[in-house]
């Protein structure tokens, strides 16, 4: 069967998730609900990314089938006809082989978590950002990141649900920057653990108030010890920025 | 009487603009209002820039007196608890001489226009830019604006409602230029006539498109006739982002 490949963005706030849930739309419900209205056939699409709740995507990649060959142009502009007035937009589609896969496929996922650093709450960016009124220091929290670069038992950073076999996982990448009000801290692997971005960032934001040193964030990882984490990062300030393949 | 000057962020989308009506909710009556519930006082507050329905601002400038004295920082947080649930943050909020006047004193006013250009619609952005889903040329978009800078009659830029005394106004910068999916355009000038933001960026809209050459907007800004002005750029993409003094 012909397989398609998508590139996706969507605001995060009104779904349950990637995943189909039995009782609150998802994004993936979304999805095949518009690729039923278009093509009339019911298709099962598997996401790079299983965000949850409240997370959003500026580069969500997925795939599915269809017995039907389809221009991909069609496709996307279908898509974005029928995924209204869901706040998903299709960026892309292509037709791909069918040794593709949008989830085992994947080389390196990036992620981008943006607090908004400043006394007053967000006017403009309510559900888009994390509020963090007091003031952070993001060198020394981009200097505690460094700490978790490499390959390491992240137990520490994984939610109890995660279904991962094992706890080890090789992060590329954990920069953190400021760029005025804002924090932005860029993630890269090739996977992540349920939560492990959020759990970093929560992390590093005691490191940013100065509460625990740099440092600190290598003692918590070398525990292993999912109580040593700081606070889970909310949601809302979660974006899955890109997939390579 | 004492004066205080606030420096406020708002999503314009769910409001009349910011000027009272009698019909709809203002910026300057919600805010008006939680002036009231702080201080008890019936304060009238005048703004920088008069911004229209759906319009938002990152740093609207605003003046208002009270018989009370009040420490400044107090203003800004019990302003911010008011002011719930309506997308209006108080960013910064300072005592000023009684000859200060938000609009008055004004010496340059600054917006941004965003526009997403690119086939899909928007799904994190939604009612903040104006979406153009044909390509656009932002350099020739740009070549166009530098026909406009300097002191002209902008009456072909002007809204027929527009109360200014003169249609002669120095604007001091319009650049555009391309970031990514986006295209924005930066305005600055001591003040601008109704409508002459939007006005110029639907018309640099049409260079955009190839439809007519940069030159084209010298034309129609020396024919100082409104009906050769290209359309309305929607409110959603506008921005007032900083007001000097």
């Amino acid at each position: 069967m012909p397989r398609y490949r998508l590139l996706l963005e969507y605001d995060g706030t009104p779904f349950a998730g990637w995943q189909r849930q039995a009782d609150r739309m998802s994004v993936q419900q979304a999805l095949e609900e518009a690729i039923a209205r278009f093509s009339g056939e019911i298709a099962v699409t598997q996401a790079a990314g299983r965000t949850d709740a409240g997370v959003h995507a500026l580069g969500q990649v997925v795939h599915f089938d269809l017995a039907r060959d389809w221009d991909a142009n069609r496709i996307r502009e279908a898509l974005n006809f029928h995924l209204k007035p869901n706040p998903v937009a299709v960026l892309e589609a292509d037709s791909v082989p069918e040794s593709f896969s949008a989830r085992f496929s994947a080389l390196a996922r990036h992620y981008e978590y943006c607090i908004l650093n400043r006394r007053a709450r967000p006017a403009l960016e309510e559900n888009h950002v994390w509020h963090v009124p007091v003031s952070l220091d993001a060198a020394a929290m981009h200097e505690g990141a460094q700490y978790l670069i490499g390959q390491h038992d992240f137990t520490t950073f994984r939610d109890s649900q995660c279904q991962a076999k094992s706890p080890v996982k090789t992060l590329d990448r954990l920069e953190v920057r400021r760029e005025a009000d804002h924090i932005v801290v860029t993630a890269s692997a090739r996977s992540f653990l349920h939560h492990q971005v959020r759990s970093m960032v929560g992390s590093l934001k005691l490191v940013g108030e100065g509460r625990w040193s740099p440092a600190e964030m290598r003692n918590i990882l070398e525990a292993a010890d999912r109580s040593r984490c700081g606070m889970l990062a909310p949601a809302a300030g979660l974006y899955l920025t890109r997939v390579d393949y």
